[in-house]
């Protein structure tokens, strides 16, 4: 046994330290509500109590995993906590923990459907299922022209729109001789920043990033995008992409797809849906207005990585014509030549994105659409969502407070209102409550003004923590008032 | 309990399938060598058993577990297995699989310091461990200029070295205002794919990526880089950035790194090293002189998920100056800000790499250093590379094969002397080999010939199976001869 393993770890001990690693996931579930949301932390404090070196000598895992505790876990932000609100969810559920297992324990590389062809075909078909569960368009199923990869972020997935949407423009040569003519991106300030990181990217320059005027509801003017559009021809830019957001990050906004897509359509620009944030609400029939004009969308993402219980990374991209993405991304060496490949009848899913090598990320994925089924991911869709309408509901009818954006999902942006200096006292309930360590909250700005966001889609969020949270929220807001006390 | 949970996995259940999940990974490591090492399955094999739809309502956990071994496991190819000498190893040790659990099971976002400091602090200090274990130039360090972070994979690290190079020769006007200047990239035809395929994305055109002509064991000419770079500069094309290879992929050859890096520091161009294959070798003392020459670059990858035991994903890439990285990629949006950022105290990976959203990825890698030790990662490396020299040995003194290559770290390039058609029988012996199940090697072609590779790297190969597989090699190669039997 000695012999056979060297420095590695055996099965036997595998076995072990697995089971303490699960029992830790396991008691961490039971009592992550005792941790303080928000890591109290100052920078440098793990750094501080880490050797210099790295140990010569090979250590016990018991010691490694102790070391988490007592080194690691001062400095986490519990993500997972009930009373996180911030940013948007980052969902890590059992199944999908288990999926991220086995897919480490297997160890296997999918970049060619070659080099495990179920790592492949698992993604594909589990990329068509989210196509009927969320009700996307037909074009974006594998069995047509278009398709569905896992990319790590919807940052990314914005990058390869664009990369897809700069070979269609240029008809490739922007691939093969370089950007030679100027090509403009079309979004509202409230699209994601990833959007001017992709145009940086891929050579744009931002000075090309357009930003379309929205209307009163921060929504894209599709007018306006239209007149940008003609005067960008008329001056010789070439239009190659628009980004409708479903969800912005900073008060949920959805952009008015069918109108985009109509000007996209008629000018024949590449028209990218970035639905990162709030995709994963179309499970529900109800709520899938918010794809509504997606059927004349080129490309679309949406991260089952924040509200559909995939732990991090995992966002779906699809596309409705494959053909320009790989064309933009497909270079074969000769090591990695085959003759599955050869025959084209099989996708390389390194050809739809940046990098070569690949996770067995659909196991996840799969795990999670089969653990919950449709039904159980409505349930909680739903549950988030009325929970996310009830505070809303509180705020309006607290004179105290007023509503800075409608929530018609899972985020509520709100703001103190506050008679002597609403900005300085909202800052400062802010940064209050989030020093409590009771609850976790971030912020945008909107309409000039600081505004408090609150979003509900943590899966340990109950009913009890949204009222726990909006007590909290008024008490600190009049406790720090002057005259209060 | 069934309130509190509703569809979601209960930390008791987590418990046990969780010890499911840990017993057949350790199972599958136990009987690995059982399978064949390539899927034997045709395409669509997997789609064809699975439902056409999602599930409406959830199912058992041993269900979705038991269709991995029913549906999925016919379909995967044994990266695993100590047979597997394709492509390079991608080895999954324990340690590492247990600190991607844990990492999923914590569910933390890295994007910011902010949100949650352990994840970034721990990944600069362990990366700073790494400068030491692999003897790289202290520049590397975060406590000076540079810094390292971990990106997903070696792809991903070269065109953040492009993004970065492209910063710095254009002092920022290719970000704000695009590529409005050629800018030309060199690496020989040896370099890997993705050097082309950041070429391709950054929109520099595949028109600009110059072929260093190389010797005779093709390492990169620095004589015919200088007279290239030259060239450029007086044809108003601005040289961006070289790439040297520690390791190609195709038969693990060593550029001369000190006389590329002298031609880069003499005209002003960014020097990465792609050691994503070989860099893990300068673990042992003995085989630091791959890296001479590395203290002349301004950005260095190498892939620890390949052959230092840590599963994928997780390349580590350095930057000398970490300044025209940051400038490259940062973008602050509102909804991310936050004192600590603000302070400029603290390292906000989002501005290292393409995508926001990141993994608690150092967690793996500690475990793995902590695990093995130092002297646990330089047994094992020391006893792949005996192992590789004496199939390299056996090879040369077998008159029916020949070394195609030299055979310095991991991997034989080799083919078989067939008297009839070299060719056809090195290819027919290829597919044969992969055919039987017994174990797996990938090819290349060197000097326009058909040529094996076989790579020696995988934590459970040991000498037994290096012989198996080069007796299987030489039996079925003279079975193949129209006169053998």
């Amino acid at each position: 046994m000695e012999e056979r393993y060297g420095h590695h770890m055996t099965p036997a001990a595998f076995r072990r330290h697995g089971r303490a690693v699960v029992d830790w996931i396991a008691d961490y579930m039971e009592r992550v509500e005792e941790f303080p949301v928000l890591s109290q932390v100052d920078p440098g404090t793990l750094r501080a109590q880490l050797p210099a070196s790295p140990p010569e000598q090979g250590e016990p895992f018991e010691r490694i995993l102790g070391d988490v505790d007592r080194l690691v876990m001062p400095g986490i932000t519990h993500w997972q906590s009930p009373s996180f609100f911030g940013y948007f969810p980052a969902n890590a559920s059992g199944p999908s923990i288990l999926g991220e297992l086995l897919s480490a324990g297997l160890g296997v590389q999918g970049m060619l459907w070659a080099t495990s062809p179920a790592c492949t075909e698992l993604e594909t078909h589990v990329l068509d299922w989210m196509v009927e569960l969320l009700g996307l368009p037909a074009p974006f199923l594998s069995t047509g022209e278009g398709g569905g990869v896992i990319q790590d972020s919807a940052s990314s997935a914005t990058l390869c729109a664009l990369l897809a949407a700069r070979e269609r423009a240029t008809a490739g040569a922007a691939t093969a001789r370089g950007v030679d003519r100027p090509l403009a991106v079309y979004a509202t300030d409230q699209a994601h920043s990833s959007v001017e990181k992709a145009v940086r990217i891929a050579g744009l320059g931002t000075d090309l990033l357009r930003t379309v005027p929205t209307d009163a509801g921060h929504g894209m003017d599709p007018v306006a995008l239209r007149q940008l559009v003609d005067a960008d021809l008329a001056a010789g830019v070439t239009p190659c992409m628009v980004v409708g957001t479903v969800g912005t990050t900073s008060s949920n906004v959805i952009d008015p797809l069918p109108l985009i897509g109509e000007v996209a359509r008629d000018l024949g620009v590449w028209f990218h849906v970035d639905a990162a944030m709030s995709g994963t609400a179309a499970v529900c029939a109800e709520l899938r207005w918010i794809h509504d004009g997606l059927e004349l969308a080129d490309s679309y993402c949406t991260n089952p990585h924040k509200w559909l219980f995939v732990n991090f990374d995992c966002d779906v991209f699809y596309v409705a014509d494959r053909g320009a993405l790989v064309r933009a991304l497909s270079i074969l060496p000769e090591y990695l030549r085959n003759q599955a490949t050869e025959t084209g009848s099989v996708i390389d899913y390194r050809d739809w994105h940046v990098p070569l090598g690949r996770r067995f990320r659909a196991l996840k994925l799969w795990f999670v659409l089969r653990h919950y089924g449709a039904e159980g991911l409505r349930h909680h869709v739903r549950e988030h969502v009325a929970l996310t309408r009830e505070l809303a509901s509180w705020i309006e009818a607290d004179p105290d407070f007023e509503l800075a954006a409608p929530a018609p999902l899972n985020l509520v942006c709100f703001r103190y209102r506050s008679a002597r200096d609403p900005e300085k006292a909202n800052r400062r309930l802010l940064e209050t409550l989030n020093a409590s360590g009771e609850l976790y909250l971030t912020h945008t700005v909107l309409d000039g003004r600081f505004t408090l966001r609150l979003s509900i889609g943590a899966l340990a969020t109950r009913r009890e923590h949204v009222e726990a949270a909006w007590e909290c929220i008024r008490a600190t807001a009049r406790a720090g008032e002057p005259d209060a006390g």
